[in-house]
């Protein structure tokens, strides 16, 4: 898909518009103006209309933005206008939150498969899934057309089970074991480093 | 605490930076060159260089950098070189993988108090904490001398209870509710937004 020449930096802030966008309509509003948009999200109305204005979208001055096409047009920069199938590799506390959480599959991220490798959780359901132990997982993600893989489990297998999902053709890993994985150039992942975040709030709290 | 002029660029790194010099020190490396951990944490020698001269810990030419000098350096400027007083708010899934994480607490990062609503999880012990009712939260701040919050609830009370913690003198907050908090300019926000995230990853996947 094209994505018109944005930049890397206004790509970056997209989900934060998608998020504010998508609450306008959802309270019934279909058009605001930059200023608005600005004292809502509390960033200048100039980045406000350098950031938008590559996806077109609004009409005449002092009509503002349409947020209905925003929102349409950045779901599909964001590749959120079509269903991703995803499983999810650690069915531990961690896991079972992202498998809890409805929004994701609300914008199209589906968890369709849960694998662990620990007894004590095999079998178990979760949002109506059966764990399945890891011999499973290739043929799942074959069969299931499985775009992207979810990393819950600890940082000492992730490596070895990032390894496997790069054999079994998985196109996207979305990490949270800390720990850098080396996967082939167009294996994208996508990291969570917690203790990283809490570092950064930490560096903040004693600077 | 002086940071010596670090810039933020280089602020961010410096997580990653840790993570590996301690894995270098646990495997009782001392010393290691820039070429050496440029190969292990595939950046360029001379980016490390710029970066890790900040801190001095390297001798003459040819020695390379002292790993564990080097390690407590960043260590200090990250605000690990001390405890951390922390509490808890949401003992559901996400809360308890949180509560759960051993490399918080061996880091400094200790969770003093989990609080909830939820009268289902009221009571229940996480690593032997007591999980208990918001109306404790004021005292329990005060008493303990918390800095840190850490919110795992969802984004509808997220906002109030933000305000709570404000009142209580809180000084940082560890935010995943995905919701931006209005919080005075002296109260730190680090935020994980996990959707955001995932619309990152999907946003490369599909471009």
């Amino acid at each position: 898909m094209e994505d018109k020449g944005i930049s890397t930096v206004v790509i970056k802030r997209l989900p934060r518009y998608y998020r504010y966008l998508g609450e306008l309509r959802d309270n019934g509003i279909e058009r605001i103006s930059s200023r608005e948009l600005s004292n809502l999200m509390k960033v200048t109305a100039s980045q406000i209309r350098q950031d938008l204005n590559h996806f077109g979208g609004f009409g005449q001055q002092g009509y503002g933005y349409n947020v209905n096409f925003l929102y349409d047009e950045i779901a599909k920069i964001l590749g959120l206008d079509h269903k991703h199938h995803m499983i999810l590799i650690g069915a531990g506390n961690l896991g079972q939150a992202l498998a809890n959480y409805e929004n994701f599959e609300k914008r199209g991220f589906v968890i369709e498969g849960i694998f662990d490798v620990d007894k004590e959780v095999l079998g178990k359901e979760i949002r109506g899934i059966k764990v399945a132990p890891m011999e499973e997982i290739e043929p799942f993600i074959r069969r299931h057309n499985v775009d992207i893989a979810v990393l819950a489990i600890p940082k000492a297998s992730a490596v070895k089970v990032a390894a496997l999902l790069v054999d079994c053709g998985i196109k996207a890993i979305w990490n949270f074991a800390h720990v850098d994985l080396d996967v082939p150039g167009n294996v994208i992942v996508e990291n969570v480093h917690l203790s990283e975040s809490l570092m950064r709030l930490s560096y903040n709290l004693v600077k």
